[in-house]
Parts: structure tokens; C-alpha cells; sequence
């Protein structure tokens, strides 16, 4: 078989793949926001009739044919960087045996049911026992598909494929002692206000929307809608869905959701779409994508000149609310230790990753078992974070995501930060004018930029080599510490250490 | 093999596909009430990508084999209607070559393009070729599926299995006869009033939940949205999604599309859910299922107890709006001949079904063709309705049956009519103070009735058939044209010849 017939057989098997996954999105879409009640059980039956078909069709032998066809013949740049990404995906999905599958199924199962229930009365040690059985198996699959390879890298490239486990060592300890420096330097500093008045749903869902068509969202190729938890999801760059939640006092939670996910899915929405077909019309990893996500939320959607523009924009809507730009300004970025991830601040956010991400390693390395994570837990929340939880459903039984056997997600979050922090510096330098844009709510020249820099590059390259062409040499720990002092070094009135 | 474990696997392919089933039905769904504009392109190849997958579950050699092993074994009711009702989509499906349904597709989509642009243009000359060869390759399909048969009896099958063209011949030839007298009758006495008065679409929402509610829709079990066209779906038994459409100024067809979509979502949401996985679980036909919605919408809706049920809704909810019964009940069943079916009033709407009935033989039968249509339309339409269309617009161009290649579907909605009328007639023998409850808004025990008569049974018997169960052996023509002069002819001062 020639070279140009087996990659046209190739992406029509992608191609095929594609739309099936966005059936499958829609119908999870479907489940957080439009479902009644009682359809739970007939969803989850066609979830799981719908994800058995796409791993038939991604491990189909004739998928193995096409790419023993095309690999080590003369490829151009974007079939190579699919035929790159297809041995990965099929070598992965294929050298699990459907046995290991259905047995990891099953526990997952288990050990999320334990773990709702843990979770509610507090109780680790009922939950243990399931998760202890998962990560065995999760430790066997890893295993199969890499023997020669550290189990957690195996399990990172799920996730953030190029990143190494080596890499985060060096990185997140780095990391976390710049940002023991940052927190012990504010610490005995008063604490920023806190942003509280009332706002109607309708109104705040007004003000969303108007922040996320500046962005340049495309409402022709989205929607927004209302969901229990926030999420983003792209059943194509033309159909991108958010979903957001309006907390009736709190409009600065709200909305830096909305932003968000709304960094999500402009990535979505600006991947190459003429080249789907061939696995490159894909976001690069989650890391890059939790970037796309933080650049908004806090480079961007935390700064001084962004809070000027959204302090006119709240009055001109809500005439009785507090608008200040400074208000604004020093209550979006409050810091403020606790033990909840996802209700941290910018700064301790990624205090809570690293913990996750060393107990993860120790645990793959065999120096920690299951048993003795609620202690290892609570020690490193009082030496990174000075706090230490009260029990452990606000503690090591917080997210959801061990107990679905998701190990080495965590370290994207903070890969994210990192790379938009660079990604920031380098805008600033190309962009002179980049705050007085910002400060009129002129925020589409960011698109673009980002979207020549990053959405339209898919999955050419992995993601750490798409980011070093765009930030170049730079020492993305520094500039992420550089920015955090910045910005909040002079909120708080305190100099970094020189 | 044994029985039970071929039954065993054989169901677990039904649950297969019923599950796909669900998710392809969301994707239509949501094609028509959420999904972004710039979504159809990425939709489409979603729909397409999911229905090749079901046409392959559906043709697996694997059903054919578990069919062999159970055919001619001793079967219990339930496995003996799922082997008929499995062999029959079986053969249907097998039968016809995968180049034929290519050819099919193509056909179809150049018919269904034509005539968008025909309709628009009242161009019938121009839809002609398209609609001709889209014909002749469904012709070749009905030959395929059963060379033994008449053309149009296996059309018909694919709507209304059990129901042949000889059947309806006759039927429809007395029910055109017998509405032809009732419509002479009421054409020179003084037109009833129309009922209008703007109502905001958010008022007519909260009454359209109140009317369904009453009707025993389950909202957790089931949605109402707006779409352009009104129309129902079910997911699944739990999962049943109606939408409707808000005249601004019209309130009773807003609503009469509700409670017609709210008969549908009923059967649906009454369905054996415990049978699901044997073929069961599904409605016996399109006529069986429009009896669902018209008895609703007509029999009910129209009735005088629900209009003054209906009045007392009215003016708790929009004081200044007219809410006198007497009104409501004139108005809503106002006989108008007209040119358009879905405007059709319920005396003349089967009249409108007729005609396309007996061309759509002729057609099949050689005595007309495609070039002759409008003609034959024509001429029709004036003999039984009185009217001339006075272009192919709104004459022979303005259903998108044809063009889709759907052929012998709309007799079901006028088998639908006649259904319904019987039905109405034994429910208010069983039931004497039907109408009282009726005028309370007490719909409960009719939902229960039907639920246990019709939507409970599901395929296991053919639609005839199981109406043949609960009317026994009434003459369903004289049913619906007793109901029907009952019902106007009072209204009209008008009695039927002896």
C-alpha cells in the first residue's frame, strides 16, 4: 500500500474516531446540564455503549496496519506529528488486555462509591482498602504498556506526554520553596477584602457573557449555560460548550469561572479545524490546556487595568453594586491558606499540587502506602501551607480524582500556571500596549496572539517543545515567581528576598 | 447453542444498540434546541459516524445466527416477539446491499436539497428529476427486501407493520367518503370564532408544564424546550424530551402542539422499561404512536370539559385574557379547509392524508407519474377539500416526506385518528365519569388507562393487532366519523344523513 493511500485510510479512521467523540461529549454535556432526574441509568448505558465502540475503533488492527505502512516512509510535518501521535494512542489502548480493562472498570467503580462515602462521614480508612486495589491495578496497566519505562511517568504521558517525572522533581521543589518565601512574607500582612454584595443570576449571567464575547468567545460556535461544577468541553471547534455557576454573593467566584472555562474553550474553538483528520486538531496536552485556562482567569483576569474595565462594566449593570477598580483588585487577589484546592487563591494553588504530586511519586516509588496518607498528608499541609486539616474529607479525601485512578493528572494544573506565566512575559514584550488594551476591555488581540502561538499548533509538537518555541530558553519557575511577587509583593506591601 | 443462552446474548446486542439508539437521538435533539449555529457541519458527520455504527450492530452476521438457534425452539411470549421483531429489522436491514444505501443517501440528500430550494421557488420542474430517481431506488429497495411483495405494503412496513395497502384502500376510501358529508354539511353555516390574544412565550411556558403535568408527563423523567418545529423523542423511558413552539398571539396552537408532543413523550415515558433489551420495549407502530398524540390533542384537548378545565387555568394565570370555555371550545374546533396539512384543522386533516395516500399508490402502481403530481394534487384537492392551491408551494412541495424518500409514512397519522376515536370510545365506557374528571383536570387516570392498554404492551403484538385487543371488533371508520359529527356537528347545528 502506498504512502498517500494508507494516511487517506488513516484519517478516515480518525475522522471517524473525531465525530464519535463528540457524540460522546454531547452526551456528558447533556448529563451536567439538560438530563432530568431519572435519566442517570439509560445515560450511563449509552456513555458506556458509545466509549466501547470508540476503543474498538482506535484499537482496531488495521489501525496497526496503516501505521506499520506510513512509519519510516517520507512523511510531511503534519503526518508525522500524527503518525507520532496514533503509535502512542494505539500502543496504549492496545497492550492493555481487555481482562486488565474490565477489572480497572470495575474498581474504579468501587473505590469512587467507597470514596463518596468516605468522603461524606469522613472516614479514610473504609476507602483505603479500594484505593490500595486500584493503584495495584493502575500499577499493572502501567506496567503492560511500558515495562521498560517508571510506572508514573508512564502514567504523566497521559496526561502531559513530553513531561517527566525527573523534570517535576526539580520543577515543583524549586516551586514550592519560591512560594514558602511568597506566603511567609505576606503572612503577617492584614488581609485583602473580601468582595461580597448581592447579584441576581439573570444579571451575572449578562455580565458573563458580555466578558466572554470580549475575549472572543464565539457564541455562533458555543454556548454557556449553568452546571453544578463549571467544566468546558469541545464536541468540535464549531461547538464548544461552557457551563458556569453563579453564586448569588459572591460575583468574583462566578465570573473568574466563566473566565476560566471560557480560556478552555477559545483553545477549543481556535484548533486547526482544516487539519481534522489527522490527530493535530487536538490540544497538545492538559497542562497547555489548564494554561490556556489560568492565562485568563488570573493573568489576565486578575490584573489592575482588566478590574478597571470590569468595574465599568459592573456599574453600568448593577448601579447599587461596589464597583471600584481597587476594591475589585486587592478582593480577586486575596491571599488566604486553606485546605481546599479549588477554593485557593493563585498563589497556594499550587502549594496544593505539589503535595498531591509528592505523595503520588512516593507512593509509585513504594515509600508511602495507602494506609499512611491521611498523616503524610497533613504534615505537608503544615509545612508548605501552615495549616492542617480537621479531618479528612477536607483533607486527603478532597477530589474526586484518585479514586477514578487518575494519577499524574495534578501536575498539569501547575504545569499551567507555569507556562502562562511565560507565555504573559513574553506577550507583555510583544504587545507594549497589552494593559491599555486590557483596561478597555480590548481583549482580542490577545486571542489571536494566543491563538497563533498556541491553539492553532494543536498536537504538532508536545507540549514542552511548543512552549520553548514560544517562551524560548527562559526559566519558566522564575518567571512564574517573578509575576506572583509582582503582583502580589505590592498588594501586600512586602519586598521578594533578594 | 441452548435457547436461554442465545436469548441471553441476543438481548445483549439489543441493549447495545438501544443504548446507541439513545445517544443518536440526543444528537437530534440537540441539533434542533441547543446546538450553536456554526455546529450542523461537525453534527452532521457526528449523526452520520453513529448511525454506520448502528447499521453495523444491527447487520452483525452474529443476530442473524443467535436468530437461526432460537427460531423453531420453544419460546415464551416476550423471546417470541423479539425474534419476530428482530427477523423482520434483520431481513430489512441485510437485504439491501451497501451500495444501494450509499446510492439511497446520496439520493436523498440531492432530493432533500432540490426540493429546499423548489419549495422556495414554487419550481416543482426542477425537484421532479431528483424526486424521480430517489423513487426508483426506493423502489428497487422494497423489491430487495421482499421481491414476493407489493412495493408499497413493504414501504408501509417500515411505519406500520401488520397494516397493508389493500387494508387502507378501503378504509380510507369510506373515511373520505363519510368526512366529505360532514364537511358539506358544516361549508355554508357561519365560521367559528378564532381565539386571539397575546400572551408572553414565559406565561405560555408555565401552562404548557401545568397541562402536561396534569397529563402525568414525568419532568423527571422527561424536558419541554422550544425548537422551531415541535416535536418529541425518547432517550429512553426515562429520558423523553418534548419541545413545542410559542405563538405569540395564538395561544391554542402553542398549546395543542404541546399536549399532541405530551401524547407522544407519554407513550414513550409508559413503555415496558423492564423489557428493555428484548425489542419489547419499543412503540408498536407510527400509527399506534400518532393515536398517542391525537387522542390527546383532539380528543381531550378539544373537548368541552378540558376548555372549561382550561378557562379557569387561563384566568388564574393571565387575568385580562379571554378565558370563557364556550369560546375556548368553538375556537379550538373551528373547521377551516385549507391548502396546508399541518394547519389542518381535525376534520380535514385526514383528508389532506388521503390524497397523499392515493398518489403515492399511484405512483407505485405506474398509473402516475412524478411529472404529473402537481396535477394530480391539484385536482384532488379540490374534489375532497374544496380548495386549489394556487401554486406547488403550498400544493404538492410543502411536506419534506417525499424528499426524504419516506413513503407510506403519512397514513399513520390518519391511522393514527381512527385509533384514537375507538380508543375514546371504550375509555368512556370503562370510565362513565370520564368527562367529569376531564373538566377538573383530573387527566391521571386516562394517562393510567392508556398506559395499561397501549404503552405497556409494547411491540408484543402488531399495532392492528393490539387494538383489535382493546376495541374488539368495532368499525373504527364509523368510530371516528361518529366522534367526529358528535363533536361539530353540534357545534355547527349541522346532523348527519341517515
Amino acid at each position: 500500500m502506498g504512502t498517500a493511500e494508507a494516511w487517506t485510510d488513516l484519517t478516515a479512521v480518525v475522522r471517524d474516531v473525531e465525530a464519535l467523540e463528540g457524540a460522546l461529549g454531547l452526551l456528558e454535556w447533556d448529563q451536567q446540564t439538560m438530563m432530568p432526574r431519572r435519566g442517570a441509568a439509560g445515560r450511563g448505558a449509552q456513555i458506556a455503549a458509545l466509549a466501547k465502540v470508540l476503543h474498538e475503533r482506535v484499537t482496531q488492527p488495521k489501525v496497526g496496519d496503516l501505521l506499520g505502512a506510513l512509519e519510516g516512509q517520507a512523511l510531511d510535518e503534519v503526518q508525522a506529528a500524527g503518525v507520532r501521535n496514533l503509535r502512542r494512542s494505539y500502543a496504549r489502548a492496545t497492550r492493555v488486555s481487555p481482562t486488565l480493562v474490565g477489572k480497572i472498570a470495575e474498581a474504579q467503580s468501587d473505590a469512587f462509591n467507597a470514596w463518596l462515602t468516605a468522603k461524606q462521614d469522613s472516614d479514610f480508612p473504609t476507602f483505603a482498602p479500594k484505593l490500595e486495589k486500584l493503584l495495584d491495578l493502575v500499577r499493572e496497566r502501567a506496567a503492560v504498556i511500558d515495562p521498560a519505562a517508571h510506572p508514573y511517568d508512564t502514567l504523566l504521558d497521559e496526561f502531559d506526554p513530553g513531561t517527566t517525572m525527573a523534570d517535576l522533581r526539580v520543577t515543583f521543589a524549586r516551586l514550592q520553596k519560591g512560594l514558602g518565601e511568597l506566603l511567609s512574607a505576606v503572612r503577617d500582612h492584614a488581609e485583602l477584602p473580601v468582595y461580597d454584595h448581592p447579584f441576581d443570576a439573570a444579571g451575572q449571567r449578562g455580565l458573563h457573557r458580555e466578558v466572554l464575547t470580549a475575549m472572543g468567545f464565539d457564541f455562533d460556535a458555543g454556548r454557556l449555560d449553568d452546571a453544578e461544577h463549571p467544566f468546558s468541553l469541545g464536541l468540535h471547534p464549531d461547538d464548544v460548550r461552557i457551563t458556569t455557576h453563579m453564586y448569588p454573593t459572591d460575583l468574583l467566584s462566578s465570573l473568574s469561572g466563566s473566565i476560566h472555562e471560557g480560556g478552555h474553550a477559545l483553545y477549543e474553538q481556535g484548533l486547526p479545524v482544516h487539519l481534522r483528520g489527522t490527530t493535530v486538531a487536538k490540544p497538545a496536552s492538559f497542562g497547555l490546556h489548564e494554561s490556556q485556562s489560568r492565562f485568563w482567569e488570573n493573568y489576565i483576569g486578575r490584573s489592575r487595568p482588566f478590574c478597571e474595565w470590569l468595574g465599568g462594566r459592573i456599574a453600568a449593570r448593577f448601579p447599587d453594586a461596589p464597583a471600584d477598580a481597587d476594591l475589585l483588585y486587592r478582593s480577586a487577589n486575596r491571599i488566604h491558606p486553606g485546605m481546599i484546592r479549588i477554593k485557593a487563591d493563585e498563589v497556594t494553588y499550587n502549594l496544593h499540587i505539589i503535595v498531591r504530586f509528592e505523595l503520588e511519586v512516593m507512593l509509585f516509588d513504594g515509600k508511602l502506602t495507602v494506609r499512611d496518607l491521611p498523616e503524610a498528608w497533613n504534615a505537608r499541609y503544615q509545612e508548605y501551607l501552615g495549616v492542617t486539616p480537621k479531618n479528612d474529607a477536607e483533607g486527603v479525601l478532597q477530589d474526586v480524582h484518585w479514586s477514578s485512578g487518575a494519577i499524574g493528572y495534578f501536575p498539569s494544573y501547575t504545569l499551567g500556571n507555569l507556562y502562562a506565566a511565560s507565555f504573559g512575559k513574553v506577550l507583555e514584550t510583544e504587545m507594549p500596549d497589552l494593559w491599555e488594551r486590557v483596561g478597555k476591555g480590548d481583549l482580542l488581540p490577545i486571542r489571536e496572539w494566543l491563538r497563533t502561538n498556541v491553539h492553532q499548533k494543536g498536537t504538532m509538537k508536545l507540549a514542552p517543545a511548543l512552549v520553548k518555541d514560544v517562551v524560548g530558553e527562559q526559566d519558566l519557575v522564575e518567571n512564574l515567581l517573578a509575576y506572583l511577587w509582582g503582583r502580589h509583593g505590592a498588594l501586600y506591601g512586602v519586598k521578594r528576598p533578594v
